[in-house]
């Protein structure tokens, strides 16, 4: 039986690439202490009360809970994010997370429970409205932020305290008589206690997590039976007429078939089906996954890997609907992709799922945070006149610049956590194999099956230059390094030690033999030309439009470089898209694109009307493109990723 | 000086035209009964509490109030048709109304107050929500049945509910120590109380309607400091944030330039104020009237004639943003279109204002009812694809089917009220001269300057025929017939008694002179060719597409006639549009249109794919168009207004 692929243990990682380095540095040295101080209520533009509802749970300080009820999870993701960054050996934030550990071990109740808002607001409430109340989406956080700072750091108090957490809810919810059988209104504790589970081998959690996935979306709603009970507790207003589709309870999830409801919850709950298939060889759920994953990522997913088509509920909609502007593809959506693919390529051993995990890195997440990270974009629009994004209207949650934080700070310090671990994007281990998945530079050393491997990646594969692999193992057990084969790059020609060779492909991965101590070296060149893209037919919004891509990129216009009204811009659908310099002010080195088109320049021969006959004249233009992850760095304007064409 | 151009006193009016017959036939005969059944809780599938509200305030029925807080108006806005109704001879529903009308007389309070849900059930806040209390807009809607219904039948007890409320709204309001320095948070009574003004001569009416005008907007905003109160009851959760221009109390109407907020609000507000320009002779809020009007037609208004650009708070939003399928185009602001349209062509004694009535009423206002006069459209979308129009979506209140009745009901008795009384849109007079604004076919009698005019018009103008008008007068006073020429009216030839005259041309009038006794007959010939429209450059949503027109009527393509996936057809921007014979299954006997155009059949080579290299290939299809007024009548389905072109 083959062994399980999972995210290797990282003795070190090291991210060079132009893009991403420019990223991850900046976490360690601005996005963690700036969000430290926005977690302490001392932001610039923006106020969070977390630390200070830890210190009233905890009895060290006097005063009111203040801020959303799943506020908690702002620090875990924070010390999710200190964690990864220690790994990646940025270690100064460290003493400040050991004193918040202590602070958040002193929130803890002596039964284990942890949650400051109903600890210190609503005590007697505890877990009577799951469908609101997020109690167990904030202890999923705290149990990743536990892993990962176990794994990190080797410390154990934090996950002493998730275990702790986390053996009250096994007491609390299960399958025995006096236990609750109710999930969680936002999935995510699931994957969660998956975590939990590999890290302590405590089958109970692994339990758990199937009684949630199990136990979803049977008849009658657990939710709607919940909102019945006298004492029930509202939370959320507007939430009034609760679909259970919202939160993937309409149906077993066993069962659904198409991705519905809150993009994120969906996304976090495919990814734990996922883990939960692969731990317990379950073939129907696994084969569930498949069709959830073909229905999001060949029906209703953006191209820069956004998805959730709907501004209200944040939510899918339906097969090809794909609105440019007044979509929701939350950043944390997004990065939901990105978990759920990297599982899928585990449970199906198969690399073209990380074509999707690429695609949302490489576009939504980035486009997420500004170059200098400290703004944020909670939703990625694929088109935007700012002068229409104005408060209270059908699209006042399309915001034309990055915000300083949200109230529902989501986004942030998901950013945060996801570049911060790249390093379980770019490589995956089995037993004996190395599996490459992403072409992101980067030095790591890390374990297969006990033996340590040193790995080398530079890549200038995108820019059209090669991939150089070097891998460095101890020669005490052969292995294979497998290097996933991209749907982007054209005519690939490997290279071993020098000499071309023609490795076997097995499940999209080209498979290489690494079988002697020492350094061996591999070359992966091909063409990454840029090119021309559009949607399936029935995408109705993008039907005679096309996108620029290169390699994973996909490119948008801006105002600043274009002009104003980008709707007026035209191409030729066979249009030859060249390469320029890269954008001076923009980081990551990444090249420009540009392409002979048209403006309309006149539609009616008066242009103070707003109606009338048409006389359409256009003048050649010359279209000047940019990586949409950099996009909206260079003040507000117009951007636009699919342009009309003329054929 | 010139006399007011004011709507005639109708002695009778018999609507003759083929499409509009069929709609003002509908009212009388389907919908006041089935109107009538709603308001009294007998409809087949809704329930209003409208009646029983009146009953239990008048404390002949003992039970709590139901519905919303504006749901008299429903009764009022009744009471309005019926009185139209009978001045084109369908008096049925007189004696019933008459009843209606001794019971509002019931529920009305010794004081004059009357509105059953703060009589019932919050007798104490009476006037201490007006921001969202609607007390004085449900007094406007009461003022104005009370009017009309005088008007048509002479009847004077519903006239003078009326008037006590009003002198009771008018020792509550004004400059006085005492008084409120309030406004409507839903503005309509100022116009009404114009109409109050005119019917009994009162000025206390007239100063009023300006008061509210005057005090609106001043700072402190009234609503803002209303909602400080202490006993502030709040009505409408979803208005948190109260922004004052979703009311236009943003600043002083006078100083307004733009049309701001909750569209229907605004038209009602803005028709007010021209009534108010032209009773004080007041040339700075004339001015106003026209910056205003000149926002809205040449920045602000679909080509459809409906307004309301955002779903959210159904409100304006920019110059030139007028997305196609996220719009609100209420039914209700496009009958606030045809008032303030109407009153501005009297104030500045021009046709010009009556192309965007003629728009608004062809299209938009039919377009919201059925064919069979039993379903309505709230919004009134340029484009439905029916499977994105889900509940709880960012569209969830674009319906792709017309539905029986609505919560908050205003657009069906709306409808209802504007088509019984089109006579005021079709004619107006001074006291010399008849306006000739609409080529309505009808048979009119009515008074000019006390002399009888009996007016006879068949127009086929719009089918490539003539408009016939014979004027009959008893030739003691010389008039004036004025006839609009409309901008769509290519080639006008006119003849009197079968001789071609070439009469002066007068603010978009063609004058002709009728100064002896008996019949004088005109005829006006030209063409009115389909023929292609487009936007303004600065409409992004429309840039390189077409709607296809004849005369007034907008057409639409509907999936019924040309499959599904309408955003995949094209048509060549100076592509012949050629008439075809009427769908014989809808209303108003009104040619279809049809063009030889293209279908996009392929975009990526695999279709299965979600995105891929664009190879388009296209097919020829002929495209059929039917006017976007009957649209919706056969089925669900997709619909489109603007087509993209290949040019």
């Amino acid at each position: 039986m083959l062994s399980r692929i999972k995210t290797p243990e990282f003795h070190s990682i090291k991210i060079t690439d132009s893009l991403f380095k420019h990223y991850v540095d900046l976490i360690a040295k601005k996005m963690l202490p700036y969000q430290w101080d926005v977690l302490n209520g001392k932001g610039e533009c923006v106020k969070s009360y977390c630390i200070n509802n830890f210190k009233i749970a905890a009895g060290v300080l006097s005063g009111e809970h203040k801020g959303v009820v799943f506020g908690d999870t702002d620090a875990y993701k924070w010390l999710e994010a200190v964690a990864f960054c220690a790994m990646n050996g940025e270690k100064d934030f460290i003493p400040v997370a050991d004193e918040l550990i202590e602070l958040i071990e002193k929130a803890q109740q002596p039964d284990g429970y942890l949650n400051t808002y109903f600890t210190v607001v609503h005590p007697k409430q505890r877990w009577k409205n799951l469908r609101e109340g997020h109690e167990l989406y904030s202890a999923g956080h705290l149990f990743e932020a536990a892993t990962a700072y176990y794994q990190a750091t080797g410390k154990e108090r934090l996950l002493n305290v998730a275990c702790r957490f986390a053996d009250l809810i096994c007491k609390v919810f299960g399958p025995g008589q006096d236990q609750c059988k109710g999930y969680p209104g936002h999935q995510l504790v699931e994957l969660a206690l998956m975590k939990l589970y590999r890290v302590t081998g405590k089958t109970d959690y692994l339990k758990l997590a199937r009684f949630f996935i199990d136990e979803r979306g049977g008849s009658p709603n657990y939710f709607i039976e919940e909102m019945k009970q006298e004492d029930h507790l509202r939370i959320f207003p507007e939430l009034t007429d609760y679909d259970p589709a919202y939160s993937q309870s309409h149906m077993p999830p066993v069962k659904q078939e198409t991705a519905e409801g809150h993009a994120v919850r969906a996304m976090y709950m495919y990814s734990a089906m996922a883990d939960i298939a692969q731990a317990c060889g379950d073939e129907e759920l696994k084969t569930t996954c498949r069709k959830l994953w073909d229905n999001v990522t060949l029906k209703r997913m953006y191209i820069t890997g956004g998805v959730g088509s709907s501004g209200l509920l944040e939510r899918f909609t339906t097969d090809y609907d794909l609105p440019n502007d007044r979509m929701y593809c939350e950043s944390c959506a997004s990065i939901g992709i990105m978990m759920f693919g990297q599982r899928m390529a585990s449970l199906y051993r198969d690399a073209s799922y990380y074509e999707a995990v690429e695609r949302a890195l490489y576009n939504t997440v980035i486009a997420g945070i500004s170059a200098e990270g400290d703004r944020y974009f909670y939703v990625n629009p694929l088109e935007v006149w700012p002068d229409n994004c104005l408060e209270h209207t059908s699209i006042h949650y399309v915001k034309a610049v990055r915000q300083p934080w949200f109230d529902v700070a989501c986004c942030p310090p998901n950013i945060a956590r996801t570049l911060a671990s790249l390093g379980q994007y770019i490589c995956a281990v089995d037993d004996r194999s190395l599996y490459i998945n992403l072409f992101i530079s980067s030095e790591m050393e890390i374990d297969i099956n006990g033996n340590p491997v040193r790995v080398k990646m530079e890549s200038t594969l995108i820019q059209g230059g090669k991939l150089k692999i070097s891998v460095c193992t101890n020669g005490k057990k052969a292995i294979t390094v497998r290097i996933r084969i991209p749907s982007w790059l054209e005519n690939p020609v490997f290279y071993s030690n020098a000499e071309e060779i023609h490795p076997a492909m097995e499940n999209g991965y080209a498979v290489l033999a690494v079988n002697r101590e020492g350094e061996q070296n591999f070359e992966l060149s091909g063409k990454t030309p840029a090119r021309l893209m559009t949607a399936n037919l029935n995408v109705r919004a993008d039907i005679g439009k096309v996108a620029l891509t290169k390699g994973p990129f996909v490119y948008c216009l801006e105002e600043k470089d274009n002009g104003n009204n980008l709707a007026a811009l035209r191409i030729r659908a066979d249009a030859i898209v060249e390469e320029d310099v890269p954008q001076k002010d923009l980081p990551g080195d990444l090249p420009t694109l540009k392409v002979k088109g048209q403006r309309v320049i006149s539609t009616i021969k008066d242009s103070m009307q707003l109606y009338g006959t048409p006389e359409f004249q256009t003048k050649e233009q010359e279209i000047k493109a940019i990586p949409y992850c950099i996009w909206g760095n260079r003040g507000s304007g117009e951007m636009r990723v699919f342009i009309d064409t003329v054929y």
